[in-house]
């Protein structure tokens, strides 16, 4: 029933503890950490000399404020490994590989090939180009997180369904297997982005979050206490696919009105064409339309192509704030980092209309602080996840430790 | 951050144990607990143990199967007390007084006058009609739940806002406690109804699940591994007023195209005054007049009407199925008692046509198998859960019980 195990809960807090580790930033010690993750302080001492002996943390010198005996100062180390990030897309690759401070040391984006789009010619594109970037580094990584479009069955590894591509149930982690001789973590991009924010963004303050991913496809990722809630099949969050318009757009879904119809980049070109069907802003590429469109914003036809896609947005996020109550909905990725802010100047009003009083005084809109790709770097952070839970990580540790105390 | 204190800990295994008691009907022993709630033998015992002493469970004698010792069952004990549960509706307070064993053992309904609905009349009628109800047994009720339309703040007992009458900001629970001697619960009907499917209905089984109340208002609460999620003002389930059709129907909320528009009570007799505006079907309450349609299911009209209604409720399912992605989705209350079949009927295609194929192949739709009120009862379960989660009622037990140890 609902209850955890022991098991999770001491992967729970070990989380918690390096979250905290990473927001401090190298300014933080056992007495704040305990303070910030309501842990005690001896379970913060042990995990802390656990993750210390296993080389994820460092000790940075210490901080001497004259009182007491000095504090030492701690840090996730950089040195202890690599984890890879891998963002599959409609039309590119991107991979960043991070250091276990989670700085990218290296990142590369390729296109993909329109006419090589089989599961078997993906995985080789995406093999060669992690094998390419990692270089002679490979016995450091520690993990790599693929991201694929579309649904994921993550415990098996199988991309349930490509929006872009005819797939349907490939077990692409096992392609990718036979590819990389790394530990893989296969998940989606609205996954991806909220542990992203979790670990790294908004969510360090607030752990009732959803994180709206605006790009080619758009989701949305909808944290509780802190946990990603997946739902049964890990689809959770298609709020794209929400009905927005009863017999509006055809979405590429095959459906009608999905609110991924209107807000996604296709769907801003598509507005952007009933507008003006001859516009200098179109380009082949919906995203690189996006672009135009936000630099062109002192025209007429942008602003109304803005004001258009800002009031679906708005009714979309209003109906997201009364079916979830969160504290913080945070926008992110390539369209919000185009239009984020023009589109949230255009759905504000239309979410106080259209969201409840209570719920809409609690929230608060933002767009994403990540300065990095959020897929890519949940990506990574899926693999550092799979890294903190793996008993190889810890296991012959907490043997040794076991010990003396027996 | 994200973990559980171990108190918290403490009170959800107490409700696992204990729902998988009511579940088991009195037919469960030890070891079939600690089978079912995947807790440890150990750690059954001392529950079992501490909820025998301060008689919440009672042994019903032993089940010889002839092999080894013979095994105790177990079962809520009826005789340790009262919980009543207080369904305040639009125009009606339904009270239900239940033993320890969630039997009804009265039950009574009174009229709201439309004139005296200001909180301090609707609580004198409360009070009335509890005080009443409970009799000469008053010393053994052990809580009261009470459930109020529209968004309640429970923890400081504030009723938020109100749909029907004109409250704003009401600590209707500081008004309550001024007539009524019991531990007093305040909450909103959607958490209600939630609740009792988790203790009592659908939730005994599957545990990611969707209660979706059709009364005269409309909405659903939701449960996660076993939890409910509140939102972070207790308003998360508001689905009544998502936006269906842009700029359609007037809601009584006072936005337009609401989905409670389309199908709470009102909004199936608007659909009805839309197709014949002199249908003898029409009472002046909404209920009594989806009733009648429901009776007269014969007629093209009340066809239309369901036609109509579920055709809405398909397109306002398939969100909620693409977005949260849950188990199971359970209909219940009065309009789903009048309609639940005939809706869901029409519901179904349109819930296949609009919802994704992963979600949609995972989740089943049921109604309620609750044979009783599900706010009421809801109602009840927030006073029994907190009554087993009060430490005066386990405190000097556990005292007691950790003497021996140290």
């Amino acid at each position: 029933m609902q209850h955890r195990t022991a098991r999770e809960i001491r992967h729970r807090n070990r989380f918690s503890l390096l979250r905290a580790v990473y927001a401090a930033d190298g300014h933080t010690s056992r007495q704040e950490l305990a303070a910030q993750t309501g842990l005690s302080f001896a379970s913060v001492g042990n995990m802390i000399a656990e993750l210390l002996d296993v080389g994820v943390l460092t000790e940075l010198g210490h901080d001497a404020n004259g009182i007491g005996r000095p504090r030492a100062k701690l840090a996730a180390n950089p040195d202890r490994g690599l984890l890879v990030g891998v963002d599959t897309a409609e039309t590119t690759v991107h991979v960043d590989v991070f250091d276990l401070a989670m700085t990218v040391r290296r990142s590369v984006e390729v296109p993909i090939d329109p006419d090589a789009t089989d599961p078997p010619a993906i995985a080789d594109l995406i093999a060669a180009t992690v094998t390419d970037l990692v270089g002679d580094d490979g016995d450091a990584v520690l993990g790599a997180g693929v991201i694929v479009p579309g649904p994921v069955e993550p415990t098996g590894g199988v991309s349930l369904f490509s929006p872009y591509w005819s797939w349907k149930g490939v077990p692409f982690r096992g392609l990718l297997t036979e590819r990389l001789p790394y530990r893989l973590y296969l998940d989606n991009p609205l996954k991806a982005s909220t542990v992203a924010e979790l670990w790294f963004g908004a969510g360090r303050e607030i752990e009732d979050l959803v994180v709206v991913t605006l790009r080619s496809g758009v989701g949305v990722g909808i944290a509780v206490d802190g946990t990603l809630l997946r739902g049964v099949t890990n689809t959770a969050g298609e709020w794209g696919h929400m009905v927005l318009l009863p017999r509006g757009r055809t979405c590429r879904c095959g459906r009608r009105g999905c609110v991924e119809a209107y807000i996604g980049a296709p769907g801003i070109a598509h507005t952007l064409r009933e507008l003006d069907p001859a516009s200098p802003l179109f380009s082949s590429d919906p995203l690189t339309t996006v672009a135009a469109i936000a630099a062109a914003r002192d025209q007429e036809v942008a602003q109304a192509v803005i004001r258009r896609t800002g009031e679906h947005l708005g009714i979309a996020v209003a109906n997201l704030i009364n079916l979830v109550n969160p504290r913080t909905i945070v926008f992110g990725d390539s369209v919000a980092g185009y239009l984020g802010e023009a589109l949230l100047e255009i759905a504000r009003p239309i979410i106080a209309e259209y969201a409840l009083g209570d719920p809409y005084q609690a929230v608060t809109l933002q767009l994403s602080g990540l300065r990095h790709n959020p897929v890519s770097l949940g990506a990574a952070t899926f693999a550092l996840e799979g890294f903190l839970a793996d008993s190889d990580t810890f296991g012959s540790v907490s043997a040794r430790r076991a010990k003396p105390g027996k």
